[in-house]
């Protein structure tokens, strides 16, 4: 018997449709390193049109995106980013501003929400006082949706008021928009709207949307010219890259509208897991499509013992912290595999507690 | 009319076959960041096999590949690399090493066949007597086919002197293999046995292979695992990756065998242009796919206005330096067009000639 | 009228006494780059006997040896070290770990003792499972006593408790103890006991102690090794360093027994603060000789402005934030100095109710 | 028997003269981090008036002022700075501006007199049309006098030519001016003038003027406070450093003048050795204070067994590379010194011809 998956371990799991295919196999392609690629071109100028920024480009990754983004904007020896200290970039992404970029971070709380407190944003950029002790602020991040808070929205407004603490202290706005499309569905408010603060912003489109590879990067025309060079120092310029933004349009034009049932998905399998006693999960949290729970009694079973023995089962998730799951609803995931993996996930609870064990 | 085009300024210009657009739109995928791309691991496996290595690892550009490689081996803070001084990661990788990974580079001379004399690397590597006011050399590389040096070969023989040299003071020898192809079929040894002395080497695919994207790196299983993660922090870990390495895997079956023409129509190509008496070509040089040319009285026309005389009539090349021009043959560059483009060179060099003016 | 003056900006202000510039006039030096000066290593030896390690090295100053230690044992690209939100290094050393050495900061919030929880430092050690997407935690740094705590001390049971974390999980320990001595004399336990735990440590001489310049990074021989040799790329090898050696050996000699009354009379100050009700300080935490108080109602005066105002009756001292100012004791302020002092605060602070204006 | 020792390794090995010590012991003082020390004032106040420019800053050594000169200018990422092959800060700084500033060195052929040929400098300018591919030049670097050319002056005329390249690319021009002092009594032209057309300039005063410790660094006064800053950030900022500067003060007044008497006892040395017919030497090109020598058949000594052998004999001397050694004169070897010296060397080059041996 060939078992059912469900691969809830992220959105970045989802295989190419038929259409992604069929326009990768067709797509109009040119050097991008030495030209441009005129799908790139394309893509390029939709998601800038969509973020309402100047420019935009592609990515491999938004790995590469985030780090691009921050060195461009630090681009000056000595520099300090203000980042949340659950955030993405800061905890995920391998330190890379700092080990590859040395860029020093200085970490802001992350509130439930996915906000820093602004007071403390403030607080936290460098007097010019103290030049000669300290690194100079020039960037602040902010992550919408937040993955480390459940993949919960920044609202217009908060991101107005981080814009404004910005641009009062001369400093620059990076948004982490790896899910933004997600916080637009939810908030019911347009990307460029959400971005409008924001001298930078980085968002994936092989995440929710369910490209195969990759992400963009938009800003002013002067911050794309120096990610481009940034890019190519990296190794991130690729040759005939029309191949990945033909799938990424297909994704951009067809999957936004799939994102709302998604996140309807994610309502039904966090009320679900709110009836197993065993596990704790605040459901009114979940905004978009990431539900992070708890086992109550923790000497129980660690996450990663339940994701083994939950893999078992084919129910793929992981392991988000020492003390809570991460699961990710796509629109590959069915509400049947939600029903599926909910009830997959009561018998591994009920088995242990009656057994002590999940074997 | 349509003017005809002759792209000749790289073998990275080509465009994907229909047998690659149809791998790319039926490859079997997954997400190669959290597990591995069976179609990633396929073309890997088979990379690894053809290089004589243990392991292998995609990469979305060459000079992602060379950076990774030259980072890996110098992961110590304080390290130098023997570098030639014309070498592609020299010149024309943006300074990434130094300015992206803190390593120093130590230039030796190249020859006019791409090598570096033996006895000027061996006076290069510094000594630990003095070792409070050096760097440390860990590693040695070599570029094959040599770009700069008009796409000459290393042989084997002179690879594994340098591989010795670097074995006897304990350090890596990375070879930039971007052309190793051309190189193995000009040469007519195979690819492995021209890696054999190396620790590790860089590939492309997307060059005379003709893949719309990608390089693979080669080595050890423990470099790759190294090499793995920076790649993550690079951020060129890609998704459903897939869809690029099948294209790549086409490439690599199918293309092998059109470089031997490449070279044949290189050496048409110089033949021709040997005739042409402004120009100045050494073609006992032309071994591979590339041809560097100069005009002998450089009053008459920079490298730069040619190439801009020669895209007016469709011909596409590159300046290579302030004194010369580079011109690079592939598989989609057919005898026809070799001929072609002769003639409007000629036709552009007696309008030179006659009016002392190419307009 | 020459105005008194009371320096209490930082014990770092105190100016050599008459023993230590006889002993600079008459120290025995050599050049300490090529070989060894032989007052240096005298003084090396001293305080690598103190300190109970193997091998210790001079250098000019604080930031240096700590970047020097960070970087020594974060040598290998990736790295992440864990270190208090509020310490020194984080705050007060320019970024120098992340900006000139690629180190990525992990910080854990400091109690107000100095202290991190014990379970937050595990917490915030990288788990090799997700080695993928993380730097690699390599390093735990301590302050003691603590700058920004208000020089409070960490006690030996606390520090060999992190010690143990870090010898778990294969990481080091670097103990920033600029001001170890004051610890020392405060907790009654010798220099080498709170430093047992320790793979490295900074000391200096210049604070408390009075010595001009200098501190001194301690360690095993190979730590030192390195060190060395990353002193002389950051330029900090210095020729006939035993002039400042000498001074600084003296410092050693004379100065420790005098930190005792330091505290003392950093008491008497804090408890006399305690007194002037429109100020807040915590008496209880004044475990050395450094005083942070804050100002009640922040709305009658900012710590710049009275820092500012009370400058103008020779009594110096620095703003510590935005709400609170710091005072430092040091052996060349004496008791009556002291009182001295409180009378100006006492004062100014008088002046502003009744006038609502320090002018 | 004492035996007598005469240390030609270096210009840095002089021992402090009785006015230094007295100096020292005499200055005052204050601390120059949180403001400014009187005698640093001074003695930076005095390098500005000497060298023509509006600033100067005090530095623990040649090596941390090249390194800061360097990142300065190039303080933005993806920098690369023009310098020549054999230049010090190229071969003797432990690469620091790449392993700890990032910056991408392009190296130039030093000439035998210690130029690099101005159409070779030009021509190493990275061209703005391939930025790309290529970092960005920001900086040239010159070394007067140039050590490793056996410390050959460079004349006002060629610096001047040099620094209108650097104008005309819109890069800055940093000269290397350990031993400026010795190319300004050499060549009879003030300092001033010799660095008229650089931006920034280091120089030491610990090596031919004798003092302690220190060097200084000069240029605008926006180059200087960013040096100040960065100065701090590698650790050079010292407290009482008035003791050091009191030193180098007298260094400064007393020592120029014995400048000129060094280099005519260098002229002596090079002499003598032109006698010995088993070395070889170009006495024209000793210009100044240095002496480079070879062995004219290799086979006999190698440079390291002859210095070993020479220092049981008390003379001490360095080995400058494989094939040649390296002496320095300075105001504490006396003429009587020199031919002592010679003597020695001629007793050890005797022995070896007749035994084949030199013990």
């Amino acid at each position: 018997m060939v078992r059912r998956t469900v691969d809830l371990r992220s959105d970045t799991v989802t295989k190419p449709t038929e259409a992604m295919r069929a326009a990768m196999a067709r797509a109009e392609v040119d050097d991008d390193v030495l030209g441009s690629d005129p799908t790139a071109y394309h893509l390029e100028s939709e998601m800038a049109k969509i973020t309402g920024k100047e420019a935009a480009l592609f990515v491999p990754s938004g790995t590469m995106g985030n780090l691009i983004s921050v060195l461009v904007h630090c681009d000056v020896r000595g520099s300090e980013v203000i980042i949340g200290d659950t955030s993405h970039i800061h905890v995920l992404e391998n330190g890379g501003i700092s080990t590859i970029g040395g860029v020093h971070p200085k970490t802001v709380k992350n509130n439930p929400d996915g906000t820093m407190d602004i007071d403390k944003i403030e607080a936290a950029i460098r007097s010019p006082d103290g030049e000669l002790f300290f690194p100079t602020t020039r960037l602040i991040c902010l992550e919408n949706t937040h993955a480390n808070s459940g993949g919960r929205c920044l609202s217009a407004e908060y991101t107005d008021m981080v814009g404004k603490i910005a641009k009062k202290h001369g400093l620059k706005l990076h948004i982490d928009g790896a899910r933004i499309f997600n916080a637009s569905v939810a908030l019911k408010v347009p990307v460029h709207r959400l971005l409008q603060a924001a001298d930078s912003a980085l968002l994936c489109l092989s995440k929710g949307l369910g490209a195969p590879v990759g992400s963009v990067i938009v800003g002013s025309k002067a911050f794309i010219a120096k990610a481009k060079r940034l890019r190519k120092t990296l190794g991130g310029g690729m040759r005939q890259v029309g191949v990945l933004c033909a799938a990424a349009y297909v994704a951009l034009q067809e999957n936004i509208r799939k994102l709302e049932d998604d996140h309807r998905k994610a309502k039904i399998f966090a009320d679900g897991l709110k009836q197993i006693k065993e596990l704790s999960i605040d459901a009114t949290s979940v905004e978009t499509n990431m539900i992070f729970f708890s086992i109550v009694d923790s000497s129980l079973m660690s996450p990663k013992r339940l994701c083994q023995v939950l893999e078992e089962r084919g129910v793929l998730a992981m392991p988000a912290s020492s003390t809570s799951v991460r699961l990710v609803l796509h629109y590959q995931i069915s509400e049947n595999d939600v029903y599926y993996a909910l009830t997959c996930i009561k018998q591994v609870v009920q088995q242990i507690v009656t057994n002590g064990t999940a074997e």
